[in-house]
This record gives C-alpha cells, structure tokens and sequence, in this order.
C-alpha cells in the first residue's frame, strides 16, 4: 500500500527486477455445460508450471461484491487505495484517447445525440453516428470559443468524443448535463462549489455554442457531458516505492493510467507481441515493469467463452519468453474478473501468482481460480499486493527495531 | 457495508429477489466424544445438496475473538458495522417485549432487587421472582407518575422489566443505577453530560416513586436500571440499498431490530412453519425477505447438542420449500455461532452460503463448518456479506470508470 506508514523507512533500491503482468480480466466463472470456468478450460502448460513453482492466492480488487472499473482495478493492483484514490469518467476517457492531460485541465465524457425541435434528447448516442461522421463534427467544435479557457474536442468511437478545458482557475466540481435517460431536455451544468462557477458557465457556453455549430445535424445535433474531473494528484509511485517504474501497453487508456502514477511510458505497437518485444528492449533500464495483456478482457466482455480461452492459450504461448529475461519477480495477475458468462467486469476474486527465488511453490497443480483458493498468499485485498512483490524482489527491509 | 462510498451510485432496482436466511446460532463445535460438531451430525441432506450447487464460505461476525450478541450479529450480517452502529440494552429489551419505541424515547432495562432494610442490595434478581408477580408490580408501577416524561413499566420474564420515558429533550447519556453486584446501595443516576440532568432527575425520581409503591414486599421490593438508550438513527437500509426489504421473525427483538433498520416487519405467527407461510403468502410484495429462524440458537444457548441437531434437522425440511419460491438468491447464514458445547454465543466464524444462477459449486460435499471453510468466498466480515449478495442479484453495478 502505497499509504502504508513508515514505507520511505523500509523501502531500498536493489538491482532486482520486477516483471508485473496485469492480465486484464483474468478470472472467470464456470461455462454452465463443462463446470469449468475459462482457466480451467484453457491449455495453458506454461501458466500451470509456473503455478507449481510460486505463491499464489486470490486478491479482491475493492470489497467482496464491488465489480471494480479499470481505474480501481488497476490503482489497487499499485497499492493505490481504490477508494481514496479516484479517476474520473472524462479524464479516464482521455486517457483512452491518448490525450495528454496537465494538472489543472479539466476532462469529460462527451457524447454526441439527437435532439427533437423542442429541445428534448431523443437519442442519447445520436443513433451511434459513424465515427467518420462525428470525427468531422469534433473538428467544427474544436473552433468553438469561449472566453476563459482553451477548448479541445477530441474524437471517440462513434458517438464519443473528449472535452478537454484549458487554463487558470478550473474546476472539477461540475454537474453532468447528460441526463443520462432520452426524453427530457439536456441539463445545465450546474457549480457544485461556489468556486466551480466560471467553469460552469465555461460548460454551459461551449455547450450553447456547440449546439448552434451542430444545428441543422439530422442525428448528432446535441452534445452531452459527464465525470468532468481533473487528473488527481496522486503520490508517485516511484518516489513511493524507490523504484523506476516503466509501463508497456498496446492500449491508451492503460499508459494513461500508468501516466497518471508516475510510471514512464515506453512506445510500444498494437499487439502483445509488439508488447514483449519492447520489453526485451528495455528490459536492463527499469526495474519494474508493468505489462498489460487486454485480450483475456476484451473476450470476456464480449460474453465470448471460447475467445478467453483462446486469448488465455496465446498469453501462455509468450510465458516462457518473459521466463528467459529472468526477472527477480515475476506477477501473473488481472485488475478484476471478466467471466464470459457475465459478458461484464464481475466481483469475483482474481488469482495472484508471484514466482521468485523466494516462493517455492504451495502444491497448487494448476493456474486457475480453485487451485490458487488452496495457495499459500490465501485471500488478499488486491491494494496489499504490490508491498508481497517488493518483500519478494528483497527491496523492504524490517519494519520496527 | 452501508457505508461503502458511492453506494447510491452503484445501486439499482432490479426484479430479482433475495431471501436471507438467518439461522440464529448456526456455527457449533465438536462434541469431545464424537469429534463432530452439530452441523456434521445432523441429517440435513437438503442443505448439503445445496452446498454442493452453492458459493460458500466463512464469515467473522465482529472480529476474530469476538463473541456478538444478537444485535452486533444482525446489524453485521445486514451491512452495519457492528462497532459503529450500537443499540443500547435498553433499547433491545424494548424491542424483544415488543415494545415499540419512537425517536426521542428513553428505554432502560429494570431488574426487580431485593433490599435490605439498610437500604442495600440482597439480592439482583429478587430471587428471581415469578412472573406473574413481577407483572402485577409491573402493572402498579406504570401508575408512577414524574414530572416532565411519560412512564411505561412492561413486564418481562422474572424480575426482568422495560422501563420507557416518553417526552421532550430526554437524554440516554445517563449512568446506570444498578450497581451490578450485591451488599451496596443502588446507585443515583448520573447526568454524564450537562444535557442529560433532567433525565437523571427523572429516573432516580421515577426511582424514589417505585420504592414507596413496593415498600412491604418481601422479595422484589427494589428496582435497578440500566442500559438507558434511545433508538439509534440507522441508515434504512431500503434505502441505502435500493431495496423493499421485509423481516419475519417469530420472536420480537428480530422484529424490533428488523424495524430499527427500516424493513416493513410482516405480522406472523410463532412457529418456523408460521414464517414460512407469511414468507409465501408476501413473496411477490418484496425484493429482499429476512426470515429468521430461531431454534438452533436456542438449544445452542441451553447446551443441548443433540436438541440443536434436531433444530438443524427441523429446519432442513423447509429447504425445499424455500427453493420452491425461485428466490433470485437464497443466502443461509448465521448471526453468529452458538456451540452447544460453551451453551453461549461464540467467536468462532459462521458458515454462509449463496445460492443464485451466478454461483456453480465450489466442490464443497456437505453444509459445515469444515467444508464451508475450503469455499470459494473464503474468510470475510459478516459485514461485506450484504454487497456480495446484492452482487449475486445482479443489483450492483460496476464501481468506477
């Protein structure tokens, strides 16, 4: 835990590396046909001996029953306190977007959507409009102008795009004036402090402005925004942990993450084994490296049973590469759970596995939820996970005389 | 936990419904001449199938060590940590005489004393007098009249009574007049706080009243209060999870405490058979049913162990019927456990399992202790069993973006 009293007194630099594998909704549930859940499905022989030879356990990402988001699930992962420590909607979406955030910036979740002549949101998504489509229409509004701060509309998916504000005095302590269901007329925004003011009236104006730029649009005449939020200041984490940390992943929003605490981020290409080739390039400049494996996710979000295990055999396939670069310690774990058949992030807890000289290995025979219930590190809040990888790379010492 | 952050953020109404099975003092110990404890010696094949197609679990009421009254038990189980939310003695005498108590009500728990004509304690509990003669003084005791508050005196088993002050500005920060040993006077209520001098001069006043009425009797010619509380301001728990919770309980204090927390307390009858009957007859008109089943807890209390593996086998036939209503998710679990062989609530921690379509079966073969232990939920608090079952029901939504 990043918060943990005393950590500058037994934190120490060593020349020890460590490889920390987020595998982004690694636990499952069982398929209804089989009994067996994706891990237990898949063929995964490296995971499996890996599993003989370390610690392992389960971890829950933020409290039994909470499905965390990505935020929380990650911050955890950090030691960072998910619920102290949060991210916002519109600075999460940013950093999905690649969009560089500074202290003070304020971000939100834009959508675009059809209005009916009297005003009221017919569409919330504007019918899902092309993203070709709403690419051009960002471009409009990025010659919005209003006075006070600088205006950014960066183009999403579809319907979604990003608004970044810019400049002195801005808030983050802005209603939504997305009102988040169709038949009703979008909200103002409104100051949820007296000091978030101007920047209520800032919203408000682009709002009037972009709705003016956007008349005449047959399906994304309106916009609506979200989680207007600034990045937080957290505490570095490699300050915190007396580590250099490095980052490493095809998708923005988690090197927004990793951004966001601290960690420098490497260039990297679009697939897991641009991934690792990267990390072979670096692998003697930093001695922590996180590395994110998102097809494991994606698969469960899709509610696709047959594509986890797949993505899950293919993570596999790269194990004994990532064994050859020898790291001191090396963590096998997810964020939180995605089974396929919830087609959802779950609340289940995640499996933990952390392989150093200094695991032996808890008789556990494979690399799945079950087997790790019966593992030596037993059932962990997932924001105590990052202190056991620094006691296992031998880089805390004793606490107390 | 109803104090998780952004409950209300994560909450939401959904059809799906939850019955929560109480079984008072359901966790035993071994019998030293078996080795087995009452649940591994009943008969109970339909909790044991259920285990089999269940996620399960142990769960720690207070802390490790902790052996809970009834009120700390619930208020756990139901999401209220137990160390924060207190209910006086005063007030659970109240609600287990089914007395019913308004905000601003004082409630005391009395003992009938007997005094020597020095004024000294002879004797706690009047030797503990009959009833039906402690209800009669009972009865000239609400004829006490005090200046400034409303006296109600209801009886209680024995020497036991309720003593309740209804009026403005009453205190509860008053101190005890029971000295709680023999060969001492009673003690004069204290004001401990400034606040609270009116209520102390109403209790040693209702006091004095109450010794010149039982003047001349032999035994129970003395009073001794204490536990004066009023009726804490919960969270209803309703509200804070999105639910229209209902409570059948045949013993009044689960419906008192059941009332404390906001549920809409379904009149019943004073058998299991009863509730269960109430349960089907109002199993449409709620999402959420807290059924309470008492026996198990009571033949505990009595140390006797095989009377408690009758409880246990009692109650297993009404597992079918149970199942029978299709209840979205079927929690069984404890307040706390009750071994026969300490015949008192105990620290050891409580089986719980969760039956819904999101849990497959852990490869646990039988409803005990042991088995519970080697389940999928592992250890908890009692106090995050409420967000894991509201989870099951699929009535949480992701936390954070």
């Amino acid at each position: 835990m990043i918060d943990f009293p005393y950590l500058v007194g037994i934190t120490r630099r060593t020349p020890s590396r460590i490889l920390f594998l987020v595998v982004d909704g690694i636990g499952g549930m069982p398929h209804p046909a089989t009994g067996k859940s994706e891990l237990e499905t898949a063929r995964i022989p490296n995971l499996d001996r890996l599993a003989q030879h370390s610690a392992t356990g389960l971890i829950t990402p933020v409290a039994p029953g909470i499905a965390p988001g990505s935020g929380p699930g990650h911050l955890a992962l950090f030691g960072y306190d998910p619920l102290k420590y949060l991210i916002g909607r519109g600075v999460l979406e940013a950093l999905g977007s690649d969009v560089a955030l500074a202290p003070g910036d304020v971000a939100a979740r834009g959508n675009f959507c059809t209005l009916t002549p009297d005003g009221l949101v017919a569409d919330r998504r504007a019918g899902r409009v092309h993203s070709e489509t709403s690419g051009k229409l960002c471009h409009q509004l990025n010659r919005v102008s209003v006075p006070g701060a600088r205006i950014e509309v960066h183009p999403g998916k579809e319907h979604r795009f990003t608004l970044v504000l810019r400049g002195e005095g801005l808030s983050e302590e802005v209603s939504d004036t997305d009102p988040s269901h169709d038949g009703v007329a979008p909200l103002a925004a409104k100051a949820l402090t007296p000091a978030a003011q101007k920047t209520a009236a800032l919203v408000n104006a682009f709002v009037g402005a972009a709705h003016r730029t956007l008349r005449g649009q047959e399906q994304a005449n309106g916009v609506l925004l979200r989680g207007l939020s600034k990045v937080p200041a957290l505490p570095p984490m490699g300050h915190a942990y007396k580590l250099h940390p490095a980052a490493i992943a095809a998708y923005p929003m988690y090197r927004g993450l990793a951004h966001v605490l601290g960690m420098t981020v490497l260039p990297t290409g679009p697939s897991f084994q641009d991934e690792v080739d990267t990390l072979q390039q670096h692998f003697t400049s930093h001695d922590f490296f996180y590395l994110h494996y998102k097809p494991a996710d994606a698969a469960g979000e899709d509610g696709d049973f047959d594509e986890k295990v797949r993505a899950l055999e293919t993570l596999d396939g790269f194990i004994p590469a990532l064994l050859d670069l020898k790291p001191d310690v090396l963590v096998v774990t997810g964020d939180h759970a995605t089974p396929a058949v919830l087609a959802a992030h779950s609340w289940h807890p995640v499996p933990l596995l952390i392989h150093a000289a200094s695991t032996q290995g808890d008789g556990v025979p494979r690399f799945t939820e079950r087997a790790f219930a019966n593992g030596s590190l037993g059932r962990l809040p997932s924001v105590g996970t990052m202190l056991l990888v620094l006691a296992h790379a031998g880089k805390l010492s004793k606490f107390g005389p």
